[in-house]
């Protein structure tokens, strides 16, 4: 354990087996719903956004055991999100098991989606600051239910997409869609610490920690390794997904790879075709011209951060965001 | 306006009016996941749970005008429940309308259920006591949670039904079901008011009015006028519905009737048939013994809304409770 703002820090791992531990209590349950519930939430996820909520809690001068269940309640929320997402976009596989709705059917499907809602909501009073100070609760829920919000408007948005892609529609896209539970994570850290003051900072870090993880996101889904991504090659162009990789590619390209790029995009083909396409896409550096971009947003990230406390906790902050970033393509 | 607790009376037209006016413009957004939601929470509804938090704030001796969102929220969560429930069950119609997912899709049939049901948490904060008083809203909030986690059993308990009806399951299931809103309702207009003292007089007096609600519409369900009810003659024999009045009647009837009946169960059969298994039905008395079992719920409904306060207020709440019982059959 390190020091932060005068307090021990968690281990990272410790938080992980805490917030699971919490997770599997609730979930513990013997009802079909809880069941559907347990196979997701309990089949791995790297827990980033309890993490954050966490490191921002310590990095104020908190004990971070304090808010393991307002950690786990962004999880959870974050698992609601994905159960009901899977079945909108007919989604056969997450965290290599199989989504909940072919697992279990639809319509349990999304009553644990609901019912992962509803604990997110409970699992915020279970936490010490937000038990004795009803003012943080009050800030920690409402700003639950202003993100939950974003997060539909967002998958709106995604389901019902412009006929052409354009950049504005799509940084506003993956704000609503993954920076709001990064905002929300960083918001329970400063609420639970009482810090109010901090409100604007941490909607800052966590909207351009959002950014940066979708941002890499989307470029492992164009030019990722298949032995690193356990994904297809090239598969966000195989799905015909509109992200800014795949944009800045085709604007890119000359006209013969254009019309190689378009001829797949959407429809896939063999491994061999893909993989040829997407080594010429590599070879446009199209990773240079992303990451260019991440590092305006990293910038306004790690500006924010610096307003987020202080000691390991801090440290380690830095260290997600820039971890991000250093993903292996 | 009459009297409660001292304190003016709003005319029930006059809360459904303002309440229609709050969802409205909650839900005035220019998007589909916004349009869907309106589809069902504006078909109409007769508001019931909201007039009953209402009704509680006011007689405890509230100004029912500062309660308007709270009285919104159980609506919001009411409608959420009723969109997600018509995807599970594959229904077609609700209100007189297409179900949600009929007129706009599945996804964003889930999606519009996902965002009334943080809208629901949402308008607790839009009410006057809630927001001036956390401690109210931490009461309320961790209230909501519970009964949806109630709900989202109920419905897995629906959904999955044991092979032979037993009484048991039937009244846990309704009280999960049914109940659940009716007690959120009343503990929202308790907590507005502070009268935490006041906690399980609320909730008895919500779940039995859920209870009487159920079983009331259950005995419609079999033995209903299509010419009140709106629904095929013996509409709940036809969808094989596990109600109470449906197996009182198969446990009542003679050998002959009983086979007639089954063979109906779950599959229907010409209005005809149907018209004259239902007369038949009528013959054996189940309103009777319906009402009999209702009696019983009534009178510890009254008995704890002798704790909830008095006046004109408290007297409206003994009317709708009665009401219930006088629908026609």
């Amino acid at each position: 354990m390190g020091k932060a703002g005068g307090l021990l820090m968690m281990d990272a791992n410790d938080v992980i087996k805490e917030v699971n531990t919490y997770l599997t209590g609730l979930l513990q349950k013997d009802m079909d719903v809880y069941a559907a519930s347990r196979h997701l939430v309990l089949a791995g996820g790297k827990r980033l956004r309890p993490l954050m909520v966490v490191r921002v809690y310590e990095a104020l001068g908190g004990d971070g055991r304090e808010v393991i269940p307002a950690a786990s309640s962004v999880e959870l929320v974050h698992n609601f999100t994905l159960i009901h997402d899977d079945i909108m976009d007919n989604d056969d596989f997450r965290r290599g098991v199989p989504t909940v709705h072919k697992a279990y059917g639809v319509p349990l499907a999304i009553l644990a989606g609901d019912l992962l809602f509803a604990l997110g909501y409970k699992a915020i009073s279970d936490s010490k600051p937000f038990m004795e100070d009803e003012r943080k609760f009050f800030r920690a829920v409402n700003a639950l239910s202003r993100y939950v919000i974003e997060l539909c408007e967002g998958q709106n948005m995604d389901i019902k997409p412009p006929a052409e892609f354009n950049d504005r529609y799509y940084f506003e896209l993956i704000k609503k869609k993954t920076s709001s539970l990064f905002m929300l994570s960083a918001l329970y850290g400063v609420y639970g610490m009482g810090r109010y003051d901090l409100e604007g900072y941490a909607e800052k870090f966590g909207e351009n920690f959002g950014i940066i993880f979708q941002l890499t996101d989307d470029l492992l889904g164009l030019i990722g390794n298949p032995e690193v991504t356990k994904k297809p090659v090239g598969s966000d162009l195989r799905e015909g997904k509109s992200t800014l990789p795949i944009h800045l590619a085709i604007r890119k390209a000359d006209g013969e790879l254009r019309s190689r790029i378009l001829s797949v995009y959407g429809k896939g083909a063999d491994n061999r075709i893909m993989e040829d396409i997407v080594n010429r896409i590599r070879a446009l550096n199209i990773e240079e011209d992303v990451k260019r971009i991440i590092r305006v947003y990293l910038n306004e990230a790690l500006s924010a951060l610096d307003h987020l406390g202080s000691g390991d906790a801090n440290s380690e902050l830095r260290k997600m965001v820039e971890g991000l970033v250093e993903r292996q393509y």
